[in-house]
């Protein structure tokens, strides 16, 4: 079994890499809680229920009660209401402050059910289970939150989870279009620490299409052991922990702009790192061999021009208005050199114009 | 100025106590916050904003952003759907990051304010301008919470605030009735940490009326300190924090039989520490000079018996369904000698039959 050790200063937890683990998650967990579970609540979604719930259920020995909950796959769900929900379930199930939470899904049921263990009475332990590959991100650092109406996660918390269990076999369910939203922050985590493994991406991932279980191991450790570093230098994101978000300021402008579910996340955030990186030429005066990666990206699906249909000051004007944006200047996180990030404030103007300048139209918004 | 350090494992910081403090918190806040605030957002309940908020107002110089947001006064603001139009109303203003929550009243604003600040994007920064006495306990610790229908205080976080303000001018609108509900924690705090204290209130607090300012601050700054021994020592509630549940679980229980409001918290306290002192004598075989303290709080305008309509049966179930207990058995907070609080496990039954034999009953409920 691999793993990888998440070290911040309010706890260290460690993220465990193995295809089937799903079915030892109830043993696992013995060795990995000092205090021994009253009893578990398992959140999970429409689509992951059916193909893994019984699994993880089964895990557990037969005299620890084991609740569940199943709340309808997708974004919408990372609501206020579903959150109340589930408050619900946990206070009527009589959870304690011994119960801990298990998280069995994407991005999604993480956030939601980690920001539910991090509020029920003032926090309980929650563990994940990620069943995504974009969940190797969400999963990992601590960041729960739920989503209202006037702006995605805004409201949430930091709670660390007591462990991650990452099954790799549960990724083979998942469509292509999911393959490739997960595998844009796969991607960045080579571009913003460790431009070998980005190498060794581009040799092994020609396509997403039966990646064996044994490379699919080593690129959730490799691309994991970089958010590790990020997070437990910065758990807080008061500092370096900004990196992590290489490409998504205008990828969340174009998500925005085009209307959620449109573009996946990680579509949206490959372009915004085509920018990045395009931006981090002009403004570092260096060489990143640009055209080499948008091949890349191109042959694994990804679109790297801007869609036709959005207009680059409608993303000027979206991207100053995102939360990670202070007065008015856009502080972007661009690459002093490969494996280099760095943060910057770049003018509105100076952004419009290197959109224009830059990036080409698709011709098919 | 008077000032009581709270040094938690996850922050330290001071509490203010000053006649008047109101009218420099803007000052005062330039000196207690390393970076400066880009926005005020000041919480308040609708007793206390015709009262209190135009000062708070005008304490800040006039060029940094100040909203208000008044809530109806009650306990029942501390719900889901109050805390879901504070959010609404923090993201219309555009609170960033860097924007300050300001709590101005009783516990709950303070509550309800400071989940908010706990979670408005992933946690910003508060402080508690306290205005109630109960709320020398409630803004002091970092507890925050709101309501669920099936339970107090079920949804919340522990959120350290950057200060505590406490102006005791402001005590002296409050009624009588209030007066009695938050003086019970400070007899409290007396009673498990500090007899010396509780020698000296007995001496100094023989009616609310006219206490003069200086002898208030004295003993806010005496019971805080309390409080601000024990919340270093155990922030998280694992330990010794529990102790400041002397009274609590027979007064939570008499607080939910009688359904919520016709006794004041602290009333209901003070009876269930009368019974803790009671099952103090018993199991420790040592002497409380009870008789001399029920004839203080009688004094005070405390009731000291049971009312007549709660049975004793009743009562206990209620208390073995309290969040505190854990499989079946109750963990008692009592005193093994005056000053010494200490927690025990006393099975239901026993409770039971001390209730029946050592507690009067009031003979019109
Ligand atoms: N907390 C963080 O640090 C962080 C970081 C990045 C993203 N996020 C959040 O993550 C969310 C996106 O995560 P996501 O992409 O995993 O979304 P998701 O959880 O919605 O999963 C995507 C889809 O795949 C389905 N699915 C999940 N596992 C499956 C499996 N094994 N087989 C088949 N189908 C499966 C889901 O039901 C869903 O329809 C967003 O809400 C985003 O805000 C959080
Ligand atoms: N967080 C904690 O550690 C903690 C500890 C104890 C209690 N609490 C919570 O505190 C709450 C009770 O606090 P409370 O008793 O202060 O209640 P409260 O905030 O409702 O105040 C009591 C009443 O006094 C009014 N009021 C407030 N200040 C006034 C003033 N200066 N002059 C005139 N009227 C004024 C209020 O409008 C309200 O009607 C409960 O919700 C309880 O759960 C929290």
């Amino acid at each position: 079994m691999k793993k990888v050790t998440i070290d911040t200063s309010s706890k260290a937890y460690e993220v465990f890499i193995e295809a089937g683990v799903r079915h030892s998650i109830g043993k696992q967990l013995e060795t990995v809680l000092t205090q021994a579970p009253s009893s578990i609540f398992i959140m999970t979604d429409s689509q992951v229920a059916p193909l893994y719930l019984d699994d993880v259920v089964a895990s557990f020995e037969e005299k620890l009660p084991v609740y569940k909950a199943v709340i309808e796959s997708g974004e919408a769900s990372k609501s206020f209401a579903v959150y109340e929900q589930m408050l619900t379930k946990a206070l009527e199930y009589g959870l304690d402050r011994k119960s801990v939470v298990v998280a069995l899904g994407g991005g999604v049921v993480g956030d939601l059910a980690g920001f539910v263990a991090a509020t029920y009475m003032r926090g309980i332990r929650f563990v994940q289970v990620p069943t995504t590959l974009l969940a190797h991100d969400s999963s990992v650092g601590g960041k729960v939150a739920i989503n209202h109406p006037l702006g995605k996660n805004m409201v949430g918390s930091f709670h660390q989870p007591e462990a991650v269990f990452y099954d790799t076999e549960t990724l083979y369910s998942l469509s292509e279009r999911e393959w490739r939203s997960g595998f844009a922050e796969v991607m960045k985590h080579g571009f913003i620490r460790d431009p070998e493994f980005l190498e060794w991406l581009q040799r092994e991932v020609k396509t997403f299409d039966q990646i064996p279980v044994e490379r699919l191991n080593s690129l959730l450790e490799r691309s994991i052991a970089v958010k590790a570093q990020i997070v437990s230098e910065d758990e807080r994101e008061a500092g370096v922990r900004a990196h992590l978000n290489l490409g998504h300021t205008l990828g969340h402008a174009l998500e925005t702009e085009l209307g959620y579910g449109v573009m996946t996340h990680g579509e949206a955030v490959v372009i915004g790192i085509v920018f990045a990186l395009k931006l981090s030429e002009e403004l570092f005066d260096i060489k990143l061999n640009i055209d080499h990666y948008e091949k890349w990206f191109n042959s694994l699906g990804y679109q790297t021009k801007l869609p036709a249909n959005v207009t680059t000051s409608k993303l000027v004007s979206t991207m100053t208005k995102d939360k990670k944006v202070e007065a008015g200047a856009i502080r972007m996180v661009l690459l002093s050199e490969l494996g280099q990030a760095t943060t910057k404030e770049v003018s509105a103007d100076l952004l419009e114009k290197m959109l224009d300048e830059r990036m080409e139209v698709a011709t098919n918004g």
